[in-house]
């Protein structure tokens, strides 16, 4: 696929790396392949996947994230997936009264953002289809990542648990780049002038409307439909549009004459 | 099911509503339901959903969610879906050269929660696999929300785009407070519904005053007007206020009868 050259570059990270311990169905590697991809990630470690590997149900779901499978580490011991980890964190649902710390995934994300800026290299474990890490394997992790689910109804989706994480990391990516309120690129915003000419214009064609009653609320209504304006904060190009508004609206009522604008 | 007495409560919100326009496949729908109630959200609603309804696909999918999907309100239209709805976001990836703000799961979290705390009831539209929202669709939303993904492979799955939401909302439930958006304190906000008849009734005049020419432009003159008042957050009172504004504004031009408003 060419890429037209103002496109913004592909994001692709090889860690954290996520590793699936003992996954079960292999639609749910694919998806976990494709959200990785869609939020920059590309190092998968499987260990001791129960289906055969590789896997046409997980191709089938990863859609064009097929070479982060192909890519995937397969290991059978966890031990073996971890070998080259300087950093491992385990997605846990369940308090397990261990003695490490415990970090939702904008926490993690951070660490981690922190740890690989400092050379080291991030493995996150999720564990299978509904059971989760066993103890022992939890006990690898330096730390804990959990997930804020309700605790009604806490059973998540592999997949799902893994984007979550995902787009933690790409949040904390861009952490500082907040997009802008209004006004990107759609044109200069309209002066004071600009507005003053507006609300001159639409006052005058209503109180030809006679709709300042009783005259003495006519302050407050005036300000009160400056208020609206003023709030959606208008650019130039729009205040036209509405004094073109105006024009349509009160075109063929007849009174005003032209030169009263 | 019982719950142990040390067990925290279940977290069941009914706002904000998550909408789901023409969505195809039962399945992405019931992974749909199933990550809303891990992350407390409940409110669900579907917009011409394109397989028949009830879904077996869908109920299997949700596994223990499916309470969900019975209660998931179904509409044909679009506006009957937001029509209670005071404030609407839509999610797309693409940037739409529309003036509306732009917000990150993060982002769109903090204002959804302080606006709750207002009293509003916000409605997140996601569009259908594969093409998204089209552009009158997003044109009806005060806010766009996007996610960070990878420019390199940008094509999320329906139910992962709405875990990711679920989770930001879960995420801002536990932080700390933030200031709220609009609508301090100066009455109730306009319903969906009322700002339609707003618009309809202002699209009508300028019909009427010849405003829309060319008339291939109209659709997006239209949405251009919207895209003004929605940005403006009005309360019901100013809806009001803006339907005397074009009464008062079209009156004695003749031509429309009263009873075409």
């Amino acid at each position: 696929m060419t890429r037209a050259p103002n496109m913004p570059a592909p994001i692709e990270e090889e860690w954290p790396a996520v590793c699936l311990v003992r996954p079960q169905m292999g639609e749910n590697i694919g998806a976990v392949a494709r959200v990785m991809l869609n939020f920059g990630l590309t190092g998968l470690r499987l260990v001791a996947p129960r289906d055969p590997w590789p896997n046409v149900k997980a191709q089938n779901v990863a859609v064009g994230a097929d070479r982060v499978l192909t890519a995937a580490r397969v290991e059978w011991r966890l031990e073996d997936a971890l070998a080259d980890a300087t950093l491992v964190v385990a997605a846990t649902a369940r308090p397990r009264g261990m003695e490490k710390p415990v970090w939702g995934p904008r926490e993690a994300a951070d660490k981690l953002r922190a740890a690989m800026a400092a050379g080291e290299r991030p493995v996150v474990m999720f564990g299978p289809e509904a059971a989760g890490l066993e103890s022992n394997e939890v006990a690898r992790a330096e730390a804990i990542l959990t997930l804020p689910v309700n605790p009604g109804f806490a059973s998540l989706n592999l997949a799902q648990a893994v984007a979550v994480f995902a787009f933690a990391m790409a949040d904390a990516r861009q952490a500082t780049s907040v997009p802008a309120w209004f006004h990107e690129g759609d044109g200069p915003p309209a002066t004071h002038e600009e507005l003053e000419n507006l609300f001159a214009h639409v006052e005058a064609e209503l109180d030809h409307g006679r709709f300042y009653h009783p005259p003495d609320k006519a302050p407050l209504m005036k300000r009160n439909l400056r208020a609206i304006f003023l709030r959606a904060r208008l650019t130039q190009q729009e205040t036209q549009t509405l004094r073109g508004v105006i024009k349509a609206l009160t075109i063929g009522r007849g009174g005003r004459k032209k030169d009263d604008a």
